[in-house]
């Protein structure tokens, strides 16, 4: 079985048993224990980590009792996997969660933020073509609260599970000088890896080829500055239910209070409707992972190149990073009429009176990543990827240009 | 040339050219930039980034301009790689530096943090038999200063060259809301490859094997909660120089002034002796890095297992640590006579009446990280260690027992 332990002594533990008993030449008489270390939480954490992490691991983690370091078998089913990667390239990258956290710490909700961390990394990473192999995490923590922690944890095994990434390892830090009571801070790193011919590459764009856009599940991580000044500065309440806030369908539920229906069912609210969401939880909405749909997507097409290039929509918005996919020699045209602008967006910008333009430059606006394709496959990728749990929108094409994207109406 | 830029935009960056122009819903008009954003100093950091990490690039980095991954080539040279790695195993680990940082802003030191960061993961690592191949850094500022940014990279860098691994990408995180001005945090993670065949295992760990210590180079970054209340608790002057804390020969500085030698040169003290260090730069002396020393000693001898294990000694001391290079059916006896202890741990140790005991389970002691080999090769080994650079002791040899390490005089 598979026992990579997490690095099982966090930061700056060290001992239990701290005694007293100096050394004669001081009236001092200090132990780590005085110096703020809660060894039986961080014991009681630790023993827990082990069955969350390996939830996450396949045949390839290799178990690693007592070792402060994952390993990963790169070759596992050896011929397998030579004839998928002739020349494998390891692809990395690292992330945080930005302020979104600051929110979550607001609401004291956090067994999502781990899916935003999962999320951050591996939709970054996808977009070289990679399969995600690996994750591992660093949380960062005032003093260890288990309950805390397991809330964390929880959220970055579901987010290694959606993404198929081994959890191999991570850092917990105990560090009360530097964070609040209550404050804490997240960074994760994700390794992938690519066949180095089938990685994608931004020369591979052409004229004509069709930009999909991928259906965002919200704000995602990005821009939670600008989403807690709104909040701040409008007075609004993230603990009250904000249906404004909020695409689905509402429901009446005055009609159906006046109907005579019985409340108070418990995990219902006063009108018998199951309970709306806060505003502070509709704003928590996890980042939508599209590495499976991807990675999918990818094999399913080996040998053509019928992908010519992808964008992970995050902070600087479409045109910030949708320019990243492309050549000096073409521009991509999106239009924003092609997709539904989801009502949070329009929620926060009316709330904030923010300008068009710089809730483009900041958020997703309801687009998370963009696949551009082949023209003459615009249609079957488009059906593989709604079969895949998708919501896909044709939203623009390339053109001659210089390297730009230009919205239009 | 190699040009894998670290993310380029800092987490939850955005927008320039905020501006004004409501939408008409609210008297509220907020932009991104109104959220706390800096994006000159920002842009000016990522531009500097670039040069700076290509100090640490070498073939196997494959440009990746414009992407928010690293891209490392598995196989580069693919046939002598094949011969090195018949069933490549990929290790991986997180860490931070814990509250040394909280020491480091104390006295305003930025510039081998960096190095400590790279130590605790390559460290880590390397005790599995792995060769580091690539680090990636995460950095969390509560605003960007690229004074700071710019000392923390140099030392990153710096790590990543003493340690031969690649700085293959990075995160910044600007959270205003989370670190108080001046503060920040610092994370890092650490890929490398092992052959599975030559991965050390504690199983091969026999009676009679010999354990050598190599030298640390002071506190490493362990145990610095108990270092700043030690501080603390004594009223000790980070500013001031302290002998009693630094082995190197002390100068006789008052007889030299006596002499009648000029003083007043630039970077000389009053004395005109060479400054002192402080007690503060003595307590921030980096981490020493085994990696290459490790890396080079494994690599001579590929065939025979002439190394039985292996331990960085880090949080718990060297009984915490070289336990975890054992397997349950032996003890390790270390003789704490074997090698010198340095002045730091004395100084730290009268300051704050510690006991011997908490001592040895918060400190390193001067001994950085164990190798265990067997018993004919003991000789040659060490020499070759001391060749590459290491101070190498005799320090113990293993017995029959159950897994524990015994401290003896």
């Amino acid at each position: 079985m598979p026992s990579i332990r997490r690095s099982p002594s966090v930061s700056d533990s060290t001992t239990s048993n701290a005694r007293a008993g100096g050394t004669g030449g001081s009236k001092l008489n200090l132990s780590y224990a005085q110096s703020g270390v809660n060894l039986e939480e961080k014991d009681s954490f630790t023993e827990s980590l082990g069955s969350l992490m390996r939830r996450t691991h396949g045949p390839r983690v290799i178990p690693n009792p007592g070792g402060f370091a994952g390993l990963f078998r790169l070759d596992y089913n050896e011929k397998l996997f030579a004839r998928n990667y002739k020349q494998p390239v390891l692809v990395a990258c690292a992330d945080g969660v930005g302020t979104k956290l600051k929110l979550a710490i607001e609401i004291k909700k956090y067994d999502t933020l781990g899916i935003d961390l999962v999320a951050m990394n591996v939709n970054d990473m996808i977009v070289q073509g990679a399969e995600p192999l690996f994750f591992l995490d660093y949380i960062a923590v005032p003093k260890v609260d288990k309950a805390l922690l397991n809330e964390l944890m929880k959220g970055i095994v579901e987010g290694c599970k959606q993404s198929g990434c081994a959890l191999l390892g991570g850092e917990t830090a105990e560090m009360a000088g530097l964070y609040a009571p209550g404050d804490f801070d997240l960074a994760g790193f994700a390794v992938g890896v690519v066949d180095v011919a089938r990685a994608v590459n931004p020369t591979r764009v052409e004229v004509g080829d069709v930009v999909l856009g991928l259906a965002s599940a919200g704000v995602h991580s990005n821009g939670y500055s600008l989403v807690r000044k709104i909040v701040e500065a409008a007075g609004l309440d993230l603990h009250a239910p904000e249906p404004a806030a909020v695409d689905r369908p509402r429901r009446v539920t005055a009609a159906k209070a006046s109907t005579g229906k019985r409340g108070g069912k418990a995990g219902k609210g006063a009108n018998g409707s199951a309970r709306e969401a806060t505003l502070g939880e509709t704003l928590l909405t996890p980042t939508r992972i599209y590495a499976r749909s991807i990675t999918k997507l990818l094999g399913s097409y080996k040998v053509k190149h019928v992908i010519s290039g992808m964008a992970h929509i995050t902070g600087s918005g479409m045109s910030g990073n949708l320019c990243r996919a492309l050549h000096p020699k073409v521009d991509a045209v999106v239009r924003k009429s092609a997709w539904p602008v989801p009502a949070v967006f329009q929620f926060l910008q009316e709330k904030g009176g923010v300008s068009d333009e710089e809730m483009r430059r900041v958020f997703n606006m309801g687009i998370g990543y963009c696949v551009i394709v082949k023209p003459s496959f615009a249609e079957s990728v488009a059906q593989q990827l709604r079969k895949l749990g998708e919501k896909v929108y044709v939203i623009g094409e390339i053109v001659k240009g210089k390297g730009e994207v230009r919205e239009v109406e």
